[in-house]
């Protein structure tokens, strides 16, 4: 693999998300080999309701296509209320019936040392989705709290090597991976 | 109290849905002393959104509205993944910062005994927000892969009994609290 792909999930619809910020950094620090595109239509998933399934909203269609055409997927969701963002959630319910997640490398980029129960949360749900939740690439950074904006991320000696040493292994994994599963 | 006002909430938007049907029932065999009203605008709420706090969504300020005049709520949620449905858990992301659930009674009732994940983390995340989650009323019963329908679920005996005894419960313990804390 030349290239690998990552299709990249903020679980915050917030504009000045710290997510998302740490989302953008990881594609500004990523390897030469990697390259990251963020979902931008989060908030444009309808409410999930089984019945509308057959239909295939387009906005679903869209998302399933992305995560199946990814190497990998890196999903960074802030923790409300001790769970999982719904809006994250509404999107993983959406691809339950389908192999999008399936033997899908996925790294949970935590934004916060204290959100413990969403990281645990969404690690469970990917699970069972049968994605491969990549624990060496999965790795919590003190962003939130710190203020720190994408560009300060990205200037952060510490984070910004972390970022790049979690995105190192994964495109390690993902080949390692990809020769097991036979994807 | 003479009669106590509860508000329900299904977290599946699926038309046949169990929970919804199982709240349904819940309605027919109440105690003279409540009445229960199904919170219908679930799909109608916006995506949670942080930025949008200020501008207090219409569907939003009716849902917290109904939250802060009912007595107690009831909540049953589908487990997609063994998670809580991303439906509901943006309703209560919407409530985080509000009062709604601050002190406020609420029963679980969950339609599947092999649901654990999904009842674990509501309870989790509404105790977080400060609700007081009435153990003696959040009854697990057999009604996923029983085919159960609202008018069976009715007609069940040992359900139906079990139904209105979890909500004779929740009526004793919302006059319990309420004197103790002088809401």
């Amino acid at each position: 693999m030349a290239r690998m792909k990552i299709f990249a999930i903020s679980g915050s619809l917030r504009a000045a998300s710290h997510n998302t910020a740490l989302l953008h950094a990881a594609a500004r620090v990523a390897p030469a080999n990697i390259v990251i595109e963020l979902y931008r239509d989060l908030g444009k998933l309808p409410p999930f309701n089984p019945d509308l399934e057959e239909d295939d909203p387009p906005a679903v269609a869209r998302l399933r296509e992305k995560l199946i055409e990814a190497d990998a997927v890196l999903i960074a969701s802030p923790e409300y209320a001790h769970g999982v963002s719904g809006v994250l959630k509404n999107a993983l319910d959406w691809m339950v019936s389908s192999e999008a997640f399936v033997n899908k490398p996925v790294a949970l980029l935590n934004a916060s040392p204290r959100a413990v129960h969403a990281q645990a949360a969404l690690k469970e749900t990917l699970t069972v989705m049968s994605a491969l939740v990549i624990e060496k690439s999965s790795i919590t950074l003190p962003i939130l709290g710190s203020g720190l904006s994408e560009e300060l991320i990205v200037a952060n000696f510490e984070i910004s090597i972390a970022l790049t040493e979690a995105l190192r292994v994964l495109h390690a994994e993902v080949q390692r991976l990809v020769g097991k599963v036979g994807v």
